[in-house]
C-alpha cells in the first residue's frame, strides 16, 4: 500500500544551501522523503526542485506544512513554490471536437485507474463524441461556437470549469482557439496537443503543411496554453517517420497514434506535480 | 562477387502498363532483375520507378541501353529517366568549414570501403581541417570567403568542381550560403546539413533558436540545395530527444551525432541513385 | 469515395517474368493498379507480391478472378497466392484477461471506423473487462481455463469462433498458453502481443527479468502465434527507452503504451492483407 | 572558462540525511556545487549520488578531500565512494580487430576535444587496422591470439596497459573473448560493445541470429565486461529499424551506426563519473 505523501515544488534563485535548507527541514521534522529531484539552470541561475515525502510521521500537521515551510524556509530564499498531496485527485476537464483518439486514451487511463484522476465533464463544440461521453458515464456539454457567440459561449464554458471545481483543462484535439481571456482564468492549467512538430507548422492543417514541405517525419507536441498560438511552454514532443509513400490521409492517420501518447505522457507529468515553467520552458522532472 | 549491374530511374505520367512495358524491355533482352521499387503518387498521377538488373547476359550493348530504352519505351510514356551502371564511382566534393564531425563520418566510409565512391578534394573557407585531410591524403582547398570575394571565390570553387568532375557536392556544416549561381551548376547534386528539423530553425543557430523555444526533440535535416535556403527537397530527417537538463551547449553536442548519420545516410541513398525529386519532395527507395 | 478492389498475395520460387505476367494479367483485363509492392528474397531465391486494383472495370467477374489467375498466371509459377476483396470485412475475435490497454485501442479503432472490421465477440478467462465489452456492446464470453479443464474449454472457444466465423484471433494481453491444437484451427490467424523485445525474455514476466538484466531498452513483440512459445513469426516490434530511475512497476506502466500501438500495428497489417510469412519470418508490405 | 572541480561518486545504504550531510559538507566549506543528481533505489534501500562542485575557494586542499569527507561523512553512512577532479584526464586504450566503424568514432572525439582523453595506444590481434592508428599518430601493438597464445598474449597485453597506465579499457568490436584473469584486473574498467539487443543474441554472429529470427528492430550493447560473456552491466542500448528487404549484410551495415554511436555513449559517460554499478545493473547519470 502507497503510503499518503506531500510533494513540494520550489523556484527560487540559485543560492548555495537550498537543497541542504530543504532536505533538513524535512529531516529535522521525521519526513521520510521518498523522491527528490532538482535543477539548476546555471545561465539564468535559477533552481527548481521537487521533493516529496510521506507524511504520516510528520511532526507538522499537514495544514500547517504550508506555513512552516514558508516562514522557515521559503522567504529566506525568496522561493516560489507550491505544496500537493498525494490523495487530492485532480479534476479534469476534457474539451474535444471530433476526433476521438485522444478521448478515448484519456478515458482509458481513468478508468483502469493509470491515473487517479477525475473527468466529471467533457466539453465539446460538436455533437460527434457526446456516444463516447456516455460510453463512459461522464456528463457531456454540447456548447457549439461560432465567431460571433464566442465570447458568451466561453462565459458558459467557464462556469462550468467553475461549478465542477475543475483544476486542470486538457484540450484533447479541440479545434478552437481559446480566447485569452479563457487562458487568464487557467494559467499553466490548460494543456493542449498540437498535431505538429512545434515550432513547425504553427496553426490549422499542419500535417497538409508537412506533407507540402515533403518532411521525413511529423511529430506532435503537447504544450500549456498561452496567449500566443501554439507558442506555450512545450511539455512533451513526439515524432513518427514517414515515407514518399504515405500521403496526406496516411499523416493524419499514423499521426493520431503519436499525439494520443504524447499528450497522455504530458498530463500524467502534471499530475504528478512534475512540471515547473520558467521563461516559456518547461522543466519537467522525472 | 556482386555482379555488375544498370540502374533506370525513371519518372512520368501514371499510366496503366508502365511496369509492365519496362520489366517486358528487360525480360525480353534477357536481364536478370536484382532491384524493382515503384512509387505510383495518386494525387498528382505521377510514377517513379528504380529497375536495377545484371548486364551480364543483357542482349543490349552497354552504350545502346539508353538509346534503345528511350526509343522503344521512354517516349511513349513521356518518361524522364537516368541510367547509372554500378561500377561508375561517383566523384564527391567535399565543402567544410571548421567542425569535423561529418567530415570524419564520411571520411571513414569512403576509407572503410562502405561506400563506393572518389573524393578528390576538400574544399574550405578555414585552414582549420587541413589536417584531416592530409591525415586522409585527400587534397585540400583553402577559399576563404568575406562578402566582397564571394563571387570571384566561388568561380574559383566551381573551376575546381570542373576540373576533378565532381558529381556531388556535400556541404558537411559548410557555414556559407551558397549563390544561385552555384547551384545552378549542380542541381540537385549539391547535399546539405541543416542541424534542425526543418522545417524549423531555418537559418543560423538553430540550436540556440530551439533552446529559446524550449522544444524537447531537435533534429536535423539533410537535402538538396535550392535557391530558397534551407528549403529544398529533404531526403533524410534524424532527431534527438533532450530535456531541462541540456542547454545549448550540450544540443550542439548531442546533435553532432545526429547530423553525422543524417548526412551519411542521405549522401549513400544519392549514391545509390535511389532518389528521384518532385514537386520539391523526394521520393527515397528503399 | 474509395472504390471497391481485388487484393493478391502471391509466393512463388523467383523467376524472371513474375511481374510481367501478373502485371499483364491485369492490364490486358482492364484492372486499374493501385498498389503494387514485391520483395525477392535472393538468398532462398523467393519472390513475394503484393498486388491490388480496381474491380469496377475489370472484365473478370469478381468470382472467376481466382479461378482465372490460378489457371492463367499461377500454376505457370508455381504460386501459392490468395485473394481478397475490399469490401469484405474481417471478422476479429479478442482474447483478454485482466489489462484493459490493447483491447481499449483496438475497439477505439473499430468504432472510431479507423479499422474497417467487426468484432463479433469477446473471451476471456477473467470477469474483469467485462465492463469494457458492454460498453461497445459486443458478447463478452467468460471462458475460465485450469489446467484440468484447458481441453474443453478450449473446445468451447473453437466453437464459438466457428459460430462468429471468426477470421482472426487476437491476444491481446491473453494470458493463457495456447494449445497446439487450437492453433492449428487458425494457422497464422492468431496474432499475441508479447511484452518484451523477442526473442529477448520469453515466457511469463519479461519486465521482472528485463528489470533483473539492467536492460536501457524496454520493448514489446507482436507475432503470429505457432506451437513453440513466443516463437512465431514477428509482424511488428517497437521500444521504450527506461533509466536506473524506473523500477517494474514503471516498465510495465510504461511498457503497456508500446504494447497497445504495437499490436494495433500489427492488426492493422492483418487486415490490409499485407502480410506473408515464409520460414517463419515475415514480409510486411508498407 | 570552465572552472576545475571535485566530483563524488557515492554508493551507500538508504538512510534519512545523506543529501544533507553530504551537500552541508560542501556548503560549510565553501564548495559551489554545479552539479548534483542521485538515485534512491527503495526496493533494495540503497542510495547513489553524484556531485560535483568548484574547488577554487573549497577550504580543503584538494589532496586533503578524500580524507576528510571519508573522517566526517562517509563511515558515518557505510559510503562506498570515489573522488574524481575534473582535470584528470583518463588514459584510455582501445582494443580492435578488423573493424574501424567504432575506432574512428572514438578517435575524432579525442582528436576534436569532445573528449579531453588520451588514448595513448591501439592494440589489436590483427594488423587490418594499423593505418588508422598511424594516421592518428598513436602506437599500435599486433598481439595475434590463439588459443594456444592466449594466456601469454594476453599477459603482453596486460604489461602494456600497465606501462601506459591505462584507466580504461575499449574493446571497441574486439573479436576475442577476454579473460577472467584479464578482467580481474580492470574491474569494472573495461567497456565492450555487443552488436545485438542484450540479452538477445549472446555471443558470436548476432546479426545472422538476428536475422533468421526475423526481428523487426536489431540493437547494440554497451556494457562492462565481467566474466559472464555479454552478460556484464549494461551502460547504454540502441537500436535500428529493419524490414523484410534487409539482409544479414544489411544488418551489419546498419548496425555499425548504431553500434558506434551506443559504444561512444557510453564511453563518454564513463569519462564523466556518471556511472554506478550494483547488483549487474547500472545507475547512469544523466
Amino acid at each position: 500500500m502507497k503510503k499518503e505523501t506531500a510533494i513540494l515544488l520550489i523556484h527560487c534563485p540559485d543560492k548555495k544551501g537550498i537543497i541542504h535548507a530543504v532536505t533538513d527541514f524535512l529531516y529535522e521534522n521525521n519526513g521520510n522523503v521518498v523522491y527528490l529531484d532538482q535543477h539548476t539552470d546555471h545561465s539564468h541561475s535559477e533552481f527548481f526542485m521537487r521533493i516529496e515525502w510521506e507524511i504520516e510521521d510528520f511532526q507538522i500537521g499537514r495544514e500547517k506544512i504550508g506555513e512552516y515551510f514558508n516562514t522557515l524556509i521559503a522567504r529566506k530564499f525568496s522561493m516560489m513554490w507550491s505544496l500537493h498531496f498525494s490523495d487530492q485527485k485532480k479534476r479534469v476537464a476534457v474539451f474535444v471536437t471530433k476526433l476521438s483518439h485522444c478521448l478515448y486514451d484519456i478515458l482509458y487511463r481513468c478508468h483502469s485507474r493509470e491515473w487517479d484522476v477525475e473527468i466529471p465533464l467533457i466539453i465539446s463544440n460538436h455533437q460527434t463524441l457526446k456516444p463516447i461521453a456516455e460510453q463512459f458515464d461522464i456528463p457531456f456539454y454540447h456548447i457549439p461556437i461560432t465567431k460571433a457567440t464566442k465570447a458568451e459561449q466561453e462565459a458558459k464554458q467557464l462556469k462550468l470549469l467553475a461549478e465542477y471545481k475543475i483544476d486542470l483543462v486538457v484540450l484533447a484535439r479541440y479545434m478552437q482557439i481559446v480566447s485569452d481571456n479563457f487562458i487568464k482564468h487557467y494559467p499553466q492549467k490548460i494543456i493542449n496537443i498540437h498535431h505538429s512538430f512545434l515550432p513547425a507548422f504553427i496553426g490549422s492543417k499542419p500535417y497538409h503543411a508537412a506533407f507540402e514541405r515533403g518532411v521525413k517525419i511529423i511529430g506532435a507536441t503537447s504544450h500549456y496554453v498561452t496567449a500566443d498560438l501554439d507558442a506555450g511552454p512545450i511539455i512533451e514532443q513526439g515524432i513518427t517517420h514517414v515515407t514518399h509513400k504515405e500521403n496526406v490521409r496516411d499523416f493524419i492517420r499514423k499521426g493520431k497514434d503519436n499525439e494520443k501518447i504524447v499528450l497522455s505522457k504530458a498530463i500524467a507529468k502534471d499530475l504528478e506535480h512534475k512540471i515547473l515553467v520558467c521563461r516559456n520552458r518547461t522543466v519537467v522532472f522525472d
